[in-house]
């Protein structure tokens, strides 16, 4: 990581990886976040900050619900938002993705939001744009996805507060997931108690996210947990996995149900970034049930998006015409 | 059908198919589309009333026009609008509809459009969604399409009264059609002198839409019409009909020109609710001329969808905050 | 062209080519355009003009960065936006064009953006709109790109004055480009001193294009000239050149460099209208450099857009409501 994310006046500029946050950093950004709540079923939170702004939601790689979140995120900030789903090959895009991000700027976009399945193009961008303009990953290849972390974050916070004495266990295909990587970066930021990682031995990380611990077997990885965050699991993986041929088999092993959770904690809450294949690695009575707060991480991810977006804000209206 | 259009204030709060719904009810959403139109050429109707408030546009099967409409209705209400045109297989679907259902509701959509090429949709999610969420139906397989049933019945009382001594003529694929239905259902509503179906036996609906009479020949079917409807015929159709093999043997047996429209009344208007296969089921210049009115149909049909928009904002904003 | 582009009030109502523009209505244009220009890295210019009016992007040909431009000068002017990416085939387009376009106007669009693959397209739907409804070419076929050619000129005034006295050479596949076209109408307009097209002799444009000189060889061409564009090649037209057979050749032959481009005026700027193919038509690091202008290009684009789109509304609000 080589771009700053923090400006020299210690504002937030792009948003590409938790890793090199400060704690204080990301407290900003939830705190924020928590003021464009409002009571489900009120009307969503509006500012004007954005007004006369532009943010182009730049997709490489498809999203219905990150790019809505997004997406809304600007427009009840007042931004003008102009949704690009580009499709370009890998050759293509090494060619021409500066050229594009170029011309973008020069239609005076402020914010770039990008989401790509390949590692390093948020990177590459923010590197590349001028002075004033941010740069937010909206997720990267099974590296980072930034505000999903920070919307984990904050709901366990809303529920449990202080995480530093929680255990939580993180359910499914580790290895590949950069929700898991995000919010194992969110959590460690914060003195979380106790991460776990638990999942067939193919799909746990190699030893890059130091301090968790690592199970194979559901009941051992969720016993006594706070939260049990479940995973969504690729189709595609099942070839890959020995023990595990098929969903059912998955289901079998790891799928979270009211019954196995009884090894958690009694008030333990149960979360999964969507989209969720019910069946496979949770059952939807549990999804739908008292202990799910998924709902909640959408709508705390809006508002983690709309605090972003509002704190770039004063980065670009300091630094606007610097010299580059 | 079971779920209630009407809420208990007697507000519209779901618009999913017409056959339930009162006459007074009916009005109006008829009288408050008439105070949404401006004489073409003049600036739009514009209202502030979903300033503030999310509409999505959920389309699972591709629209040019009827998404169109819904998107600029909702803009002129000032709404934010996220367009989402959903490409899920059947099977996905079943999974995972739902989920996106709730997904978007815990970002505070307040109002979800949706079409869709199967049947029981809108109500499935209507009957899924917080109290104070409201449902149009944009099209539904080929049972409903409400709105463009009120655009119709707008239509016919704008140029010719009460509709209680008319006689409708509907020309074409009268089974496959859920423009047919809903036409049927809001001009029976309204107590319409006759109405008759015009077309090829095998496109002629089984008796489930009582009080309609069935013509195999044009010229007895529009004999005296006040109002004549052409349908859109599905290229589809022609391996299934006996005596018809294509267009061009159509257009000779049902195409309605000027030269056939002699039988009806001298005054009687022709409909079309579009896109129209010209020189198929009807003639171009017909289309152009003077009998006409189907790009009135278009403009009330921007007024009907802005009409329910502003109508289910009474019933979301009085219902905001309840319990599930 | 028979068509007017300009109203009886002497007030731009479509733009559709640059060939029959009096000289004063393109220095209107790009007055207004220079009044849309704010120092980048500042706000963009805002403007209220277009409130409550609608701009239906109509684009049957795939652009993701005209489509933008239009996109937010649309929404600088605080107009509501449409886009509608058509996929018609060629058959299906011959019949049902109209229908859509009426169908729109019937929606009460004001502005219909037009882009096309093929040739006539806009002067059709200029043909058949109602008095008030204007028609704005965003490129069409290889033979007009109005708005492009606007913006090259505007640039090539921003940095050189009076064009009276310029050497302009354009390289690369003249023959097929609308860009190249359009320039020229523009240049010769302004009596530009000399336009000269380099290229192999295939792209080279037969003679309708009079008073350019045509060059085979690079250095020939460009020799004391104070602007050069190039033009984006084509990866399919090597198979139909003769001598060369790859991008390879085509950059030994007619690719930019800081090199090559010394035989041209010390002070030459380099143009290019994008997307580039970096080391085939342009060397990058020159593209990059101080003597390019080309996101210049991009901003005066966004400013043109905004400027025709402004200038049209005098002559929509002038004719709202005419008699067709």
């Amino acid at each position: 990581m080589t771009v700053e994310q923090i400006n020299s006046q210690g504002n937030l500029r792009h948003l590409i990886t938790l890793a090199d946050l400060e704690r204080h950093q990301i407290e900003r950004i939830i705190d924020r976040a928590s003021s464009y709540l409002t009571p489900l079923g009120h009307p969503p939170p509006r500012d004007s900050i954005l007004k006369g702004h532009t943010v182009a939601n730049l997709f490489f790689e498809a999203s219905t619900r990150t790019r809505a979140s997004f997406e809304l995120a600007a427009k009840r900030l007042s931004a003008d938002v102009l949704n690009l789903d580009v499709n370009m090959s890998a050759r293509t895009k090494g060619e021409s993705l500066l050229d594009t991000i170029y011309t973008l700027q020069a239609m005076q976009v402020d914010i770039f939001v990008v989401r790509d399945a390949s590692t390093g193009v948020p990177v590459r961008i923010a590197k590349h744009v001028a002075p004033h303009v941010s740069v937010l990953n909206a997720g990267e290849s099974d590296v980072s996805h930034p505000t999903q972390g920070l919307l984990d974050l904050m709901t366990v916070q809303r529920h449990k507060g202080d995480v530093g004495k929680l255990c939580i266990a993180i359910v499914g295909d580790i290895k590949h997931s950069r929700v898991a990587r995000s919010a194992f970066e969110a959590f460690t930021k914060f003195d979380v108690g106790e991460i776990r990682f638990v999942g067939p031995v193919e799909l746990l990380p190699e030893d890059d996210m130091t301090g968790a611990r690592s199970f194979t077997e559901l009941d051992d990885g969720i016993r006594d947990a706070d939260v049990v965050m479940s995973l969504r699991i690729q189709k595609e993986r099942f070839g890959e996995l020995g023990e595990i041929p098929d969903p059912q088999e998955y289901f079998r092993r790891y799928g979270l149900t009211e019954d196995r959770l009884r090894v958690a904690k009694p008030d333990a809450i149960v979360m999964h970034p969507g989209p969720m294949n019910r069946g496979v690695e949770i059952e939807g009575s549990l999804a739908d049930g008292p202990r799910s707060v998924i709902q909640e991480q959408v709508t705390n991810g809006l508002a983690v998006r709309m605090s972003v977006l509002a704190l770039v804000y004063e980065h670009i209206s300091a630094n606007r015409g610097s010299p580059r």
